[in-house]
């Protein structure tokens, strides 16, 4: 495919299909989208300017963080982010188009484990003695069950792997909880936003704060700097050094824009508190449709 | 094997030779030790009274928390932390017998996908294009390659897989960080320490707490709360409550005795500030020799 002039460059976790590839198409849905193997392999595109941005899963309501892209952006990468995506997680069970009307006599549910888990209780009720078999993504065991329609065998992914694979949702929204999402990240060299003022929210900054060296009540100052400023924190999280067991970094989201005078008052005496603090940037938030 | 009188059951996750089974060795040499398939079953077995503790993974050192044991014991469970271990994580590249002269033609290495990335360098410089296989854990690895002696292939584990699985260490400490350690909890239905004396630590209370409903500036009170009364904080964590995107609950703990009055004062305040406190007791650290 030929690249446009105008198009932007975005790698996204593959393969095709996935989640974070919906994430994508949201935002970009005239660029030129390239499915990469791994989160660091997306991570290390942007870095090594291969592509323009990468969009990596980085938050799942029910499983938490997702460790490696934390870790990537503190330990190995040099990134800021542009945006993130907010992705509701809807499951369906599909099979090949040749085994429709079987459906219900499967051999074997196809997914990866976390969609697995998440669709427990319809599985359960539906398919109580059918074996679950795990794969490295949703879109993954799509593609499996249209490359294999002589086995009656059903995979869980979301409407664009039906669509991607060719196969035949049977069921609609079998997940458990309705209200799941996963957020992704746009990640950029550049410390720039993407605005689009039909859909903008209120903004966030994610810092990345290193305390001084186990001094007794440091976490606590370092929340008192934002919270007299009335800054107000919409996440903290605590992810090890990678220096030994209970050492620890901290990943901080905060409601207001880093240029803000109050915001770079904070970043200032943080700095003079000796702590380490690297701004990943300030960005607004998409909600996926 | 019949249960002696004197004897605790104790479940851990298996199979034998984990470093679950090592941690649990340290602190129980002469009761009745029961590998458990999954984290879930161990914490069960407990609950329904069927063993006497259970010993489960909690944190390394360089992977971070592990989750399923957090949100298992804050959302499925009732028990209290009897105490914690510390086990330096060592790993070794080891054969069958049959194998030790060609151990440097193995044709893959199997191990946990942690382990495997703990030895990424030495894999990277002595067996570079030797394909990796990843196990449901170290033991299992070790276990694989004792039952398939007519492949030359080699397992990365500990020196008890090794015992256990009639294996031959062909090379010792090849993991690439030399401070590694996992933290394991011993868990138990009632909310008793144990106490060994000789190596009687520093004590350690573990709370779990959740916030009243996104007040702006909610987590610094409840940091405030124990900073003006000088009780540290050794670790604070936020994992996903599980009703959406952005509610938290918090893993928080601090050196000092449940039973302090300080302690008794700032769960006192805690509650009166709306927020829901769950302790899971007061414990003892021991270092695995």
């Amino acid at each position: 495919m030929a690249k446009k002039e105008w198009e932007k460059r975005i790698a996204f976790l593959g393969p095709e299909g996935t989640f974070t590839e919906l994430a994508t198409k949201e935002l970009f849905p005239n660029d030129w989208t390239i499915p990469f193997k791994s989160i660091p392999e997306c991570i290390e595109a942007v870095d090594a300017g291969q592509v323009d941005l990468a969009v990596v899963p980085v938050e799942n309501a029910l499983e938490g963080s997702v460790p490696l892209t934390i870790d990537y952006l503190f330990h190995e990468a040099d990134l800021f982010i542009s945006a993130e995506v907010l992705t509701p997680i809807e499951q369906n069970l599909m099979v090949h188009k040749n085994n429709v009307e079987k459906y219900e006599e499967i051999e074997s549910v196809y997914s990866h484990p976390h969609a697995l888990a998440q669709c427990h209780k319809y599985l359960y009720y539906h398919f109580k003695s059918v074996p679950l078999s795990q794969s490295s993504s949703t879109a993954a065991a799509a593609q499996f069950v249209a490359e294999n329609p002589e086995l009656c065998v059903a995979a869980i992914a979301n409407v664009a792997a039906a669509e991607q694979y060719d196969l035949q949702i049977v069921q609609k929204n079998i997940h458990d909880f309705h209200f799941n999402h996963t957020r992704f990240f746009v990640l950029s060299k550049r410390n720039d936003r993407i605005e689009r003022d039909e859909d903008k929210q209120q903004i966030k900054t994610t810092l990345m704060i290193k305390l001084p060296s186990d001094r007794s009540g440091a976490l606590h100052q370092v929340l008192s700097v934002f919270a007299w400023r009335q800054i107000n924190l919409s996440k903290i999280e605590s992810r090890p050094l990678k220096t030994g067991l209970g050492d620890y970094f901290f990943i901080v989201e905060l409601l207001e824009d880093e240029n803000a005078p109050l915001m770079r008052g904070a970043m200032e005496e943080l700095r003079t508190l000796g702590c380490s603090v690297k701004s990943l940037g300030s960005y607004y938030t998409y909600h996926q449709k």
